[in-house]
């Protein structure tokens, strides 16, 4: 007998991944990611300017925020503004995206210029950091096709694609893109950063519950080649549409 | 010669609003409110519980927050959490917001519980607060009515519907629900709450530019009247679908 | 029978109001400002930069700061130095004193300078706001004059002159000039921010408890205006003796 | 030939000293002092309720806190609100008000009530916390007596008077109570608190520039205690007006 | 031709490393963790008391923070206490180090008390989050013993030992763990966390330069089951000293 | 009968004192300073920047930071850098030790450099600010040393050595170097700051408990002087080690 995720999902089975761009009216980038009920908007601002510490240097930066909407999740959550600083998790997070990012840029193609990526959580079922990255990759590349347009960049700016899932053992069994219900049962769960050909860029694996052996890593392993090998077909759908 | 507004509207002609309830899958009540490019998603959380100064006594409490996306303007704002306090004007429009839905509300109605109201800006063309409230009434009827079919409240909570609009002096003309490229050239504005049944809640005029005189304030009020009126009615029939 | 107001006064009836200009022994202007117990200290303190945003234009700034001393009040207020920040009610006033004085000042004759009015609280009894900015008048006034003196203006820096009172409805009747134990009882109140020649600078308007008609907006209107013509009389005798 | 101070003093001579209590409407005991230019508003709030640690132990306490108003000073300091934070050095002088007014109150005899002591300083001349020190012991007294009065202590609280006085080496010589000019370029200061029977609760000295000798530190003791008997007169003399 | 490293080490030769138990006189538990020039002191603190949101449960906490002295580093580092904040770095090693320990914690056990491991870097040359997690087991080990020792604790707390490394790819060669030089220039670097039998609690890897094989991270992963191996020795070595 | 200390010394006794210089790998000057049980890491960080308002003017600057790590004291105190801020305590303390090394800094000799001295708190057992100001002295010493070799000073930076202790009357008797035993009941303590040639720098006397005499005083100066006398022996042999 067959383990039964709460979705009906098969454990190698993505949810409904839909990647919108050009959502934002103002920005130069941006896309609306949806990884089944979580739902994130990305928007990738050009700015012409970089941080002090990076000028100079005839090369670019890419860096990321991160966000929730206080009701994006079940319970309300305080709202960081009003709390007074990001939390850990938020900083983590944006951190991860901002590299994430920067592993397909070319840096010197980018030129003195800077490309933030905001990431906002519109609704959290769970994954809201592996779709933020799915979603930004999308945002960037739009921006960057921006730039292109106005002979901002140098040559190509992004060497590859880049994508995100998390992966878990769930009641004993290797499961593909966590939802929120797996995720807070879950002994072990890993999120993975991966380029469109098979690279890692990423891996962040957790066991607070029960370490994991060598083979559940590996298995959780193929499950994200499987998993970012789908996203980046839908990555290239939404951009060439 | 008469004027012309950037949007080709007249002097008393709203932008298209519309006000789309139950967009949040998590909240108890939320709305998406457009004011022509201008879009705020507003949620409304119920909680059982009230802060400390005002427990025991019988009575509920409505609270809101706002903030604006970073990339919800034309060029990115930075973000408040990352700055670590809400600006003086965030906090001015949330503590408006709170007291323009407080107007409408029957405290012992309520009972012993709290509604925020969540207020995030996704896209900004002027008249960002006016959207705000005019769609938090609208969140806040649906967690009311939420609240009633699980029998949490007593009686009749909403005593009256409130929603806003702003006006103001543009090139000399009075013009009502100023987008952002009029707002930026008005030499006067002013925001306008009211009740449906056309009392005011709440009005707030500035002239940081040219003093304006008791005729004009006096144009700005008949305005806002006739574009509160049509606010009301987009209100019911959103409630009502 | 008629209303009969805490202080005794007339619906009408302003309460005594003293401005004495040249209080404060280093700073280029100052009012110590009395509204009956409500007494608040105004310096304006002149400098010779601007901030960053401002420069090379040609062009000054004025700005404002407020605070109240924590035992201003009936019961001792935590001081926000201590607390780490401004309260949202803090911000909120002083903005409104600075574009409350800036309505009246011409930033190109004032010269790329910039004069700060600090408005402290001593002693609250309601209106602390309105006579902070009819304070801040006069000590800008003299700021002004200083400068003059030192030919460091260009021309006539002050279009106009400006005061501020509030008004309300208390028990059902239209009065001028809340104090404190009005003011926590009103239904609604009012501040009016008018120049010496009659306009309107600012109305804000508030009607958290019951929402009010037009009619009785018109008349809060017509006290404001009566009340800042008195204020008027006193600020131009407080500075020209 | 003689030392020529600034303000023509002799050596061992005090600025004017005034004491005024009874200046708050608020407060339960208040003072304005003024050594020469420098003005400090003491305020005392009665509060009876205890800060949790020293709860249920059947004493008081009292404590203190120190702001300097924007423009007390020559040219404008930051609010320190505004900033976010109190500066290390008006921690220092609250701690050192705190500890000051302590040594001279019976905690048993106070009973579970707090006495907040606010020095908010509206001109500065040198001396501040010397002159805040001397007036709060006023403002205690007086909120001491409020208290008497209401039957809210046990027995005499107040065990002697308490007073401050600064006293530096001034161009080769030592002199009583420095003025802000001989405060920035007196080699040596140092700020001593004294009780009214001659007992030594503080002493501070610092030689930032020219470390001191045991002889200078004598001279300056004296003068210390010629200041602080005459301090001791004017506030007998205050409290028994 | 094989890979020089700057310290001269193999590629699967870790530093030495030392832990020298018993080192804090006040502590329950303490440890001097040396990888190399890396030194790290971690004391580990018994509170009776947890954290609101874990009471009332029957189990207990074991948290962590995180600190390094400002000279630790090659050029000084601001002191986070005077920056007023943690650094987003920061926060994200004192959660991985928390989640690392409470991986072989039976909490049941524990009771309900709470355990905090302070880990300050004293010299920093690569690795203190792993020398910090190596060192922390230590003094976590002697606290529970004890606790054990006055029959605080109901069991065996300790489930598994818990040790960690860093491995990366240097100059195209898979080494263990880096030590600073190595670390800078590393074009991929992962932070392991093990137990002693075994088992994986945390992979963090990260290739923000050069995206990494499967391959590449199989090679890491079996010098840090190698390293992991030794650590444990050293660390059961420290303890039945 | 004589006085018991808890310790067993006489009252004119210090405890072991014991500074060992070199400690910090990267740190151009540092040392260890033992008094008795409390243990003080400094470091001396030299850099060839200068804060702002201290540039341009052909002199340095030399200043501190303090630190306690978080169980260096019976129980845990809560970590600065967590907690957002320095306390008063933190600050008051930095900034003595700042002033104290100052006074013997010939600023012009050392030109437009800055040395920070950076005294982090291992263990505390009374005295850590004394015994930080005598280790300071070592380690900014062997700092200008570095310099010198690098001919990066001009002429003799340090005019003098300068050393601290603590005296306060215990059980009515004066004595020399409180530990925290001493320290928490005695009814008075001073810290004295001299240079090694005998000149006081700083003195800090506080008797909240019980008001001191000036023969009081005078007993606890002999007893600084006497202890002051041998710590500047300790640090020449520490030096020219």
């Amino acid at each position: 007998m067959s383990l039964q995720r709460p979705s009906g999902r098969q454990p190698d089975e993505m949810r409904a991944v839909t990647l919108e761009k050009g959502v934002a009216r103002n920005a130069e980038g941006s896309c609306l990611v949806c990884f089944g009920a979580t739902k994130v908007l990305v928007t990738a601002s050009v700015e012409t300017s970089l941080p002090g510490w990076r000028r100079g240097q005839g090369v670019g930066w890419v860096t990321a925020e991160y966000g929730m909407l206080p009701r994006s999740t079940g319970t309300r959550t305080r709202r960081e503004a009003a709390a007074g600083k990001q939390s850990g998790r938020t900083q983590e997070i944006q951190r991860l995206i901002g590299r994430s990012l920067r592993a397909v840029v070319d840096m010197a193609a980018l030129g003195e210029n800077q490309i933030t990526l905001d990431c906002d959580v519109l609704e959290a079922d769970g994954g809201t950091r592996t779709a933020a990255i799915t979603g930004a990759y999308v945002a960037l590349a739009e921006a960057v096709r921006w730039m292109a347009e106005r002979e901002l960049v140098k040559g190509t700016v992004l060497r590859d694609t880049v994508a995100a899932v998390s992966c878990g053992v769930y009641r004993g069994t290797p499961v593909l893109d966590l939802d929120y219900l797996e995720d807070v049962e879950a002994q072990t769960d890993a999120n993975f950063v991966l380029t469109g050909s098979g690279r890692f860029v990423e891996i962040q694996g957790t066991a607070e519950q029960a370490p994991f052996t060598r083979a559940e890593l590996e298995s959780l392993m193929s499950l994200a080649e499987k998993g970012i090998g789908e996203l980046t077909q839908v990555q290239r759908a939404a951009l060439s549409s």
